[in-house]
């Protein structure tokens, strides 16, 4: 199969955007080669696995490509970074055609040509089950500088973008079509599932948030309770949430069952991709209307405190920060 | 199992060789942050898959992630890149215990320690099978332009580092533990087996080559006949190979067989991670001794004609290049 693979790689790369003005060397050489202005970058790899985070024929196989790709951008928007390149490692498995992967492939080419990422590189081997590996390389844009976990202070706003809930319930749907509640309207229901079969990395959100003095960010993978023990703990502040200010996912509340139901999968979902944002409160006004302008709400949901370093709670103090997400998900442990 | 996986990444950070002076943020955040004073990056992805790169218990654990980070930095030496930092995406089936991947983190960090790469971030994910997806940055060193596959020129001297065909004939030692040849001597054995459980990539001869003119470089990875084949192709010459000149690694005639067999294995059989070089035939001499200054021979085996455009043949005239190498291993096709 070794040349089958080499047409396979030469088809991929022909779908995909032509590589940005960094690319110096792009697929087709034993490494590629970039070159920045910028002194820094921000470089993250998330995998995403059959059976783990997504199973077939529930995703189309695009939206497999798409989801493997936006995952790893949105850990650069978390950064404030402009996304630059990506590299791809693909897994196999013997039961796709080529032109399975092929549409795979339609699916990065898709989020790449939007977002205007250089798929630089990448690997096919053979592999148990179809996986995506993905690196993203992120450039500081000039006079922003890149945004960690690990700057809150207390007193921040803390913040966060779009809508929660909605990639848990998105799941739901999936997993039991049939049982989805009668009374969700068509519109609503497609865009719920986008939430898992189109996710949307917030880059613009990102940079803005960056620019507008944010202190700290993460992307929310593993759920707003997970993610924000995440920055918490890097942070060294305690972070207050009031539940009730949460923006659940519009359709959330029916899939769930309950508004209270959509909060549990907006604290403990996980894969919304929206940012949590801490920043001085005086800053959040030009904030809102910054992300306003890249499309999407954002929302003050809480405050970083002098509390226990770590600990993210509720009003009552009801502890969220291991709020587990324990399904065929798996974790988006991965970092950096 | 989330929680569980956040240690897992601190105790395997905790075994790694502290971040270098390029990595402002290492993992732990959405992303690596890292700082270059040089312009241009070489940034290559390859993925092992247990089952097909590997098997176990046949490869003790540690094996398996030297393996898997010795062959992407074998892509860095081909560009004649300095090793900077590694990303790696762990898919850990179920079977294995915490201290198993440990065990795999282990040989990636012995490989980064000798190396000089710091592992910047990575991402674990239940998977089927064991797999690592290693992604490597390398930077090009201020004077010494990376080396691509595509500036042979005819009339270059073509020549390869090291000694070839080893990794196949460690294979069937692998496979076969019983069967290996009597006598084969045992330190003999014992650096056959090396080829497969802790391959060395050439980076200091990749660099030595790089500055010392040459035109163009890639790692053999799927034996010598395909590897010279991506070169002639990208390079629109033809290459002459003469077989008698191939370096063969001591003891792979015993295993193969014959002299005639373990020269098969150095075409056809992959993995050697050794450098294929082509430059010009004045700059042979100087380039022997930069290399043997990093510990191994160089050794010139055929030249580049104007030939037909990327074929290579033996001077009997017989083609190599499309020499497949199709059993459980599988196809090194990655490159970026």
């Amino acid at each position: 199969m070794a040349s089958g693979e080499f047409d396979l790689i030469a088809r991929l790369v022909e779908r995909l955007p032509p590589p940005g003005p960094r690319v110096r060397v792009g697929s087709g050489d034993d490494a590629a080669v970039t070159e920045s202005a910028q002194a820094a970058t921000a470089t993250t790899v998330d995998a995403i696995v059959e059976g783990v985070h997504f199973t077939l024929p529930e995703f189309p196989l695009p939206a497999v490509g798409r989801k493997a790709l936006a995952g790893a951008l949105s850990d650069l928007a978390a950064m404030g970074a402009e996304p630059g390149e990506a590299y791809i490692a693909l897994g196999a498995p013997e039961g796709l055609t080529e032109e399975d992967l092929l549409a795979v492939g339609d699916g990065l080419a898709e989020v790449a040509e939007r977002e205007g990422v250089s798929v630089a590189g990448g690997d096919v081997t053979r592999a148990p089950v179809l996986s995506l590996a993905v690196t993203c390389v992120g450039h500081e844009r000039p006079g922003i500088a890149l945004v960690t976990r690990g700057g809150a202070q207390p007193g921040d706003a803390v913040a966060v973008t779009g809508e929660l809930g909605g990639a848990a319930a998105a799941l739901s749907l999936l997993a039991d079509a049939s049982g989805a509640p009668k009374k969700l309207g068509d519109e609503t229901r497609r865009r719920l599932l986008a939430r898992q079969l189109d996710p949307r990395p917030r880059l613009a959100a990102g940079l803005a948030l960056a620019a507008g003095g944010a202190n700290a960010m993460i992307d929310i993978s593993d759920g707003l309770g997970a993610d924000a023990g995440h920055l918490a703990r890097a942070s060294g502040v305690a972070l207050v949430v009031e539940l009730g200010h949460l923006p659940l996912a519009e359709g959330a509340a029916e899939v769930a069952g309950s508004e209270e139901r959509a909060r549990e999968l907006a604290v403990a979902g996980g894969e919304d991709f929206e940012l949590l944002v801490c920043l001085p409160p005086e800053g959040l006004e030009n904030a809102t209307k910054a992300v306003a302008d890249a499309g999407y709400p954002l929302t003050r949901i809480g405050e970083a405190t002098e509390g226990e370093p770590g600990t993210v709670s509720d009003t009552d103090g009801r502890r969220l920060e291991s709020e587990g997400f324990d399904h065929m998900r798996g974790s988006r442990a991965g970092s950096g």
